[in-house]
């Protein structure tokens, strides 16, 4: 039986650790297959794609999938080749991502770019994507692949908006969500979606499980922005500031330019548009936001959407994977106390 | 009934006529699908897409692809999808290379990166494969998403190889062989391959159209390399001495190194490895190459893989499809001349 845990009450500690526990055994499988997968007689293959493999994500996306497809008793084993379908979409765009963004470092360490050159990590991303198909392939559902190969283009869609509003201040809240929900959250609803799909569940819980994962993907990226200005980062492998150097629009720059002075602005413009950023610059920026409560509403922003994830789950059979799953939500939002 | 070509017998001059008659009414609609598929409301995608798909391209994929299915007998409209399918992957390939052989022109334009930048082209070509898989989703053939599944792999896979072989010239012709039947030829093959697979063809017939793309590739690629050095370079937008410049390890190259004494295989070290690549150098590799018959010997491979190309299609019945795709290899050839 599920446990269902209040967003605020604070009764216990919201973990992943039960998603973990639940996905223990498929996620073995996972590995396996995400390493035979990531092989390749072309040695800078394998070692390109190792080094992200095993930086130490929490493989959440894949986690999703297999207890999305259990919590429907899927039996079979295609869930397996999804999740890893799921975890390979990821990698390839954060390979991408680190050369659009010219990243040094993610999650702590040298990213595989500055190691092996934009080259390679363009190329590998396309080999792990082109993998990420062949599996999809594998499993034969077509729903599935519908639903993984248009999550494909709209990250990719996301990924140009945010390029195309780079630097730009004037980006609204509205702009910016629709950014975030092609680019991060895409993958998080296809991810739960197939679930359900490949267990022949109901248009319902279809549904469900995508609205799941579309607003899980929001409060999560949201929360991603929020902790950019400050929150424990030990867990991010991220640096407070790391966002604010690159000149990126996230949700707290938003709110402070928009809620600012003109001055204030002026401030935004020098920082964010004309690379003004270092140490002072971000101990301003910091100090604007907390003025303008522009955290503290980035994380009110999340917790919105991570009230929509819940509801969406909430008309489903109480099994330890939905509780597992609202578990997540929390943990989430929690990242930032 | 189709007129079979005599490679050397110069009869009448092989040309790609016959397969752009063939397919004329199909590829206007293979052409509105790629307008509205590379369309997006993110400004910067259709621009960077129609930049490249607009080029000039002579979309020879495309038209195999559809003349394949025409062949036997297929009468829905899942080849136009493929098709475009086979485009995109196409166009998506050469926005990354651009990136990865930081190329200033294609085709006698600019490149996209070098108007929009290295982040645009890596995205929008994400965009462009992905939207590629949702068009063979919709074609709904799991033989087909496999086959062209597969070839995205193949084809990141090749072009990894390249990199890591690249300024290598300790590369042996079967490496190289390697490489190019990757990244050029999996394509070719696979375009010409899902036509008999939509058209629910026998397996021989597959087998037949898969081996005719390969070899059509390999001697594709192979001329390309050697219009490099030489032959009339109008029809290509390429100009001689681009791969040289670029320090690309080609077959024209292999040859001259491993058949030069080692004052010459000096020469290319100096050449390719440490990039004296003007334009005294690339008038020294052109004699070295006529004194070695590199570009002959070149032309000579890309006509022995024309002829295995040719006799994939031998068995098959005489249809005006099948003498264009004959055309198809005999004018890939010919263009050296």
């Amino acid at each position: 039986m599920g446990v269902v845990v209040n967003l605020d009450s604070g009764k216990r500690e919201a973990s992943i650790k039960p998603l973990v526990e639940l996905t223990r055994t498929d996620m073995g499988r996972v590995n396996e297959l995400i390493l035979s997968k990531a092989g390749s007689d072309v040695e800078m293959i394998p070692e390109v794609a190792n080094h992200l493999i095993s930086s130490g994500g929490k493989r959440l996306r894949p986690m999703i999938t297999l207890a999305a497809a259990a919590m429907f008793g899927y039996e079979g084993d295609g869930h397996v080749k999804l999740a890893t379908s799921v975890e390979f979409m990821h990698t390839a765009t954060l390979l991408h991502d680190d050369v659009v963004d010219e990243s040094d470092l993610r999650r702590g360490k040298k990213t595989a770019r500055t190691i092996w050159g934009n080259q390679a990590s363009v190329l590998v991303g396309d080999f792990l994507l082109g993998q990420a198909f062949r599996l999809m392939v594998e499993v034969g559902s077509i729903d599935c692949l519908d639903i993984l190969s248009s999550a494909a283009a709209i990250i990719a869609e996301g990924e140009v908006m945010q390029l195309a509003a780079a630097n730009n201040l004037e980006t609204t809240e509205d702009e910016h969500f629709a950014v975030i929900k092609a680019k991060t959250a895409a993958l998080f609803s296809a991810a739960a979606e197939v679930g359900p799909v490949i267990a022949n569940a109901s248009r319902a819980d279809r549904a469900a499980l995508r609205s799941y994962g579309i607003n899980l993907g929001l409060a999560f990226q949201l929360i991603d922005d929020a902790l950019d200005y400050g929150g424990s980062s030990a867990d991010m492998g991220k640096n407070v500031g790391d966002d604010f150097r690159e000149g990126k629009i996230t949700l707290p720059v938003i709110l402070s330019y928009r809620r600012g002075t003109p001055e204030e602005r002026e401030f935004w413009k020098s920082a964010i548009e004309q690379g003004s950023n270092g140490d002072e610059a971000l101990e301003r920026a910091i100090n604007l936001m907390a003025r303008h409560g522009a955290v503290a509403d980035t994380i009110a922003r999340a917790r919105h959407f991570g009230e929509i994830a819940r509801d969406a789950l909430a008309p489903l059979p109480n099994t330890p994977q939905k509780s597992a799953l609202i578990d997540v939500i929390d943990f989430c939002i929690r990242r930032i106390n």
